[in-house]
């Protein structure tokens, strides 16, 4: 079941552990799903219960902690040892006397860390209060420290495998976008659109198909398109509606993310015009990108280019993206915004969706690209404009 | 954009002033999605950053905090005043540098609630540690204790109306589980019949649409019915296989869980017999549900039934079901299991599912159910047996 070969999993792992070093942190607690994936493999939806990996600078692999009856899934789909494979009983589970964490905490006095420097993801989703007052109430004598986002920068620049796996990711976002707007008029009903989109998502390709993405698709339409988070109604879609439409194609957990915005008949002449501001802004933005640009110089390509037309926009334009589980597939790493130094490399993908949004309308184009050695490459293959049914 | 009248809001946020009473809390801050929805009818993909609301005993209204392109989410699907939707700036997302809860802290300052009793649901989604380490850091003289589950207590009984929208889930989720046995046979690839299930989910009915679950379709395979919290692949079934089924309807955030097993050919007399103890071990557990009866003794019913045949089981065999959000449909208060004494009473919802997994197989056979006046309801309408394809 193993996505890559171990010793791309153990390559990670190490990078892990210097980052450790670097930070003085000998016992890593990891609760992110997508770094749990990174350097073990798990893969499965139990996330809803508290899991995690005991990271240990000095031993060879990590430790799974997690519910009885995900231990299979951690046997099934990670490369770990049966040894380091450790469930705790099922009335830890969502219960006001007992706490997995107690349990974890067992785990690291019986392994002799319990003195040590414990780093923990404490903005991580899923590290929640509750662990972190557990874990230092029952571990006295360790030092905990804040491990958010270490193994998150391994993760920004991808190996060619993974690559690979977010190009099948950018085929199925590709034709999903194109059905989906091909679906959409009036008439229709917004949640029988969104099930044809779902559908495309899952099913892929004859040659491969898709994994469930970390969003499920976002569909705002009418003035509803002014919030760019919305969902679908059961409603039907009328004359004259702008929707946007934000998803992604996902392969083995990777992603390809991207945005486009149809309006059903004539589009106003303020939302045509900001059509036109955006895709002009995205493309002053991806040219100016390649290796050893920083992130926040791409924000200004953008900011420079709306400015000309009498535009601005305060939320950052774009996020690292790849591997990850709902509910988010930005990686929390690099934003496209200012203030951002990140330097870009060969291999950063990142998820360019610089957004436009007033009182009762919004217009949203987006695109992924790769950072290649020289310059770009955009992973989707579709037309970079504002639909008109 | 209202599910509830406002009315009914209310009445649910004037319960949980009672509950924050009884704790002795002045402010309450309530990062859980579904308790957010709940108290304002809040709905949108936003929780992957930072957003909550803060109750304040003594004043009229929550209030939504959250990042600055959700506010327009929050105005368009709650019933809080302009006023009451505060929206933090974007260079609090993800960053290194600004906290969210620094931008809360400031709130309850202005609001001269710094030195209150604060709670905060400690062990919810998305509550972080780092939440919990930054606001005990800006609010030094507040007294913070656990708010965890006061709300969600207060979700355990539902309203008439809330009992239409998950009987609304309920045919979306019967009339899924059917397509997807139907879909089910050797040479079939597992993504295609999933890409059929998350269709008919979201299409739903003629009469309304489906909203998506919180948790994805879980289509364990083969072996793989030994973990029951796998997803799926692009692999085809082959013949003999057995594949569960587990997944929910949803109707404005409301769910109605189900799970079924399939057998595609001859099942093995183990898993034929499985099956049956399944059956009769639910059956006999249904039979004692009545209101008055605690929840261990739902379970203590399961477990007899499955003594006599010589199987036992470690895990809880349900929990109370509703409205929810990513990454789970539970609503972590009451479990049927040892230990629980929570009284059943008429309009509670639970979804019973007593799944049995060894080494190499498993079987789940679910039911969701409402507490009547006198007994049950059994909300989906499926076949309960082993199906063979």
């Amino acid at each position: 079941m193993l996505t890559f070969y171990v010793s791309e999993y153990r390559k990670r792992l190490q990078r892990a552990k210097e980052s450790m070093e670097l930070q003085g942190i000998d016992v890593l607690l990891i609760t992110d799903p997508a770094n749990m994936n990174y350097l073990t493999g798990f893969d499965a939806w139990s996330f809803y219960v508290h899991q995690l990996l005991i990271v240990i600078a000095d031993e060879d692999e990590p430790i799974w902690v997690g519910r009885g009856i995900d231990a299979s899934a951690a046997a099934i789909t990670t490369w770990l040892s049966r040894d380091n494979i450790i469930p705790y009983p099922d009335d830890y589970v969502q219960s006001a006397l007992k706490h997995p964490m107690d349990f974890v905490a067992d785990i690291i006095r019986y392994k002799g860390r319990e003195s040590r420097v414990i780093g923990a993801e404490y903005d991580a989703y899923y590290f929640t209060a509750k662990n972190y007052i557990q874990l230092t109430k029952q571990l006295p004598d360790a030092t905990f420290i804040d491990g958010t986002n270490l193994v998150n920068w391994i993760r920004i620049v991808k190996s060619e495998t993974e690559i690979k796996l977010i190009e099948r990711a950018a085929t199925i976002v590709s034709e999903t976008m194109v059905k989906g707007i091909e679906r959409i008029q009036a008439g229709v009903r917004e949640c029988d659109v969104v099930a044809d989109i779902m559908h495309k998502q899952i099913s892929g390709t004859d040659e491969f198909g898709g994994d469930y993405p970390s969003i499920v698709p976002l569909l705002p339409s009418g003035e509803k398109t002014s919030a760019c988070h919305l969902t679908w109604t059961d409603e039907t879609y009328k004359e004259g509606d702008p929707v946007i439409l934000e998803l992604a194609g996902c392969y083995n957990r990777y992603h390809s993310p991207l945005a486009r915005t149809v309006v059903i008949g004539e589009p106003t002449q303020e939302m045509a015009e900001l059509a036109d501001v955006v895709i002009e802004g995205i493309e002053e933005a991806l040219d100016v990108v390649k290796p050893g640009v920083t992130c926040e110089e791409v924000e200004a390509a953008w900011q420079k280019s709306i400015k000309k037309r009498g535009f601005q926009k305060e939320s950052r334009i774009g996020y690292s993206t790849g591997l990850n589980y709902p509910p988010d597939w930005g990686e929390h790493t690099a934003s496209l915004r200012p203030g951002d130094q990140t330097v870009l490399e060969e291999n950063m993908v990142f998820h360019m969706i610089p957004g436009i949004w007033f009182d009762t309308y919004g217009v949203e184009i987006s695109e992924t690209f790769r950072v290649t050695k020289t310059g770009i490459e955009v992973l989707a293959n579709v037309d970079r404009k504002l639909f008109i049914k």
